[in-house]
């Protein structure tokens, strides 16, 4: 993979995502002791980062494969950010959801012009449904995290961030599937001035943790954590990017999460996924390695239930 | 009043003030048929456009006024704007509370460096503790909206979306003591071409509407919302001008002003006060006057407890 991979794919999708906004907390600042960059892909289109990978990846289908369309399995933003992409291409996207999504996501995957499979709630009955599509449609199948378009899709977030701050000493993403911290690698080694990347992962799944340590892919055992976008796990296309360009990852605790997701509301005054608090609460916990430098923060996503939130304590 | 105060307290206040962004939603405008444009004073310092007439009064005082301090009485947002602003400009502020007032209020003054002053939960005892203080200290009593000064602090942020955005047909501002909506219709008159400054304000504290209609100020009698930064009274000063340059006042309900918040914070991904979502209410109530035409909506603040939404239903 190349430097010129990530340009290509940046201009690739620029008419089809909005390079969003870059906000930073007088107050956060002084928690932190540190002066943070905050990259608003919670103001992305369909609201999350997976906007970019989805479209950089339906892109470089050839016209024969986009004519018969997309097909994923996924509950998350991906399901959303494939449909919209799609739609905005004038592609057809089949998404495998499970019985048990929530009405809200398939409804919103529904409003983006995704059609909707159901399936069992068992990862296999997603994936023989998703073969099936495949087969029976000719569909080409997309992964959310485990694919070189989506990762370089994702990286084009972090490429903008480093084109207006260049002097950024870390980034820090959240790490669910792989795909956002390893293309925010990537961006950091091209694009960055000695960039740092790194990752924060919740204890309740610190599959990505593990993996470093052991040197191969770790699955999650329980999967407790308010951070939902996270519980997908590493692959074989983002691991080697991750042990070679990822500094390392911080792993946190469901209280520390919940904290550094309130502060944002409360004072930045914008709405964030768990799973994006996760990178701010992943500094503050170590942030006496970090004491005034110039610290990015991916804010990965929006997309959150108003009525079940966390800050009822 | 003229034209000139106004561009001279902008000057004044603009070293001490963000100019707010303004934002749009691709989905909020297909629901309104209309081009809206959001002029975000929740990003303001301290979350609120009171900031900006806070900053402006006390600006407008003698030296020898400054040195004795200011006084007022609130639990709202003035009282942390006074804070603030009054902190910035090395001035004491004395800042009156009624002993029921949550905690978290009272922490954010303190957190601001204002001095409190408990007293009894009734508007006699609030408006005697005061006076007691601009007594014994000297400190000078400024009010949260019935202030020219104030006034034409508030008028600064339809001034600033008027320079971004020059030909809005209309201005919706939410209407609570009176500051921000006479300010903003200041604003229309002498920035706008033709443009129109109308109210939203909740049928439960509808006592704009009503003085509008018998000509006189009328009172309150249940304050029975959920906009709790809007149960304030017009006042002799703000009042005039809400009659000869506001074009009209609309009235919501309730669940009309929750359903507006949510569309904000799904939709926008920003988080904003009840108060704030009662201007897109009454665009939304009485849409089919304003189809295809560009209006500006002012986001008031963002200062919410986020552990009593009202999401839950």
């Amino acid at each position: 993979m190349h430097k010129k991979d990530l340009i290509k794919a940046h201009k690739r999708i620029g008419p089809y995502i909005h390079n969003t906004p870059v906000l930073s907390s007088k107050l956060i600042n002084e928690i932190a002791e540190a002066s943070l960059f905050f990259k608003c892909e919670n103001f992305q289109k369909m609201g999350a980062f997976k906007m970019r990978g989805a479209t950089n990846a339906i892109m470089q289908l050839s016209k024969e494969q986009r004519t018969k369309g997309v097909v994923t399995h996924s509950s998350g933003n991906f399901a959303q950010a494939l449909s919209l992409a799609a739609k905005s291409l004038e592609v057809k996207a089949y998404i495998v959801m499970p019985s048990n999504a929530p009405q809200v996501k398939k409804d919103a995957v529904k409003g983006y012009g995704g059609e909707i499979i159901i399936c069992e709630p068992t990862l296999k009955a997603r994936e023989a449904a998703a073969l099936e599509i495949e087969q029976s449609k000719g569909a080409t199948f997309l992964h959310p995290s485990n694919d070189m378009d989506v990762i370089l899709g994702q990286g084009t977030a972090a490429k903008e961030l480093l084109e207006e701050y260049p002097d950024l000493e870390s980034i820090f993403t959240p790490v669910g599937g792989g795909g956002l911290i390893a293309g925010t690698a990537l961006a950091g080694k091209y694009f960055g001035n000695g960039c740092k990347v790194i990752g924060g992962e919740p204890f309740e799944v610190d599959d990505a943790y593990r993996s470093l340590q052991s040197g191969v892919i770790e699955s999650n055992r329980a999967m407790n954590t308010i951070a939902d976008g996270l519980k997908t796990q590493l692959g074989d296309v983002n691991f080697p990017i991750i042990q070679e360009d990822v500094e390392r990852i911080i792993r946190v605790t469901e209280k520390e999460i919940v904290e550094s997701m309130r502060l944002i509301w409360e004072r930045m005054k914008i709405v964030c996924e768990p799973s994006s608090a996760v990178a701010l609460a992943a500094l503050l916990k170590e942030k006496e390695f970090f004491t005034n430098k110039k610290i990015g923060i991916i804010i990965s996503g929006g997309n959150v239930d108003l009525g079940n939130l966390p800050f009822f304590l």
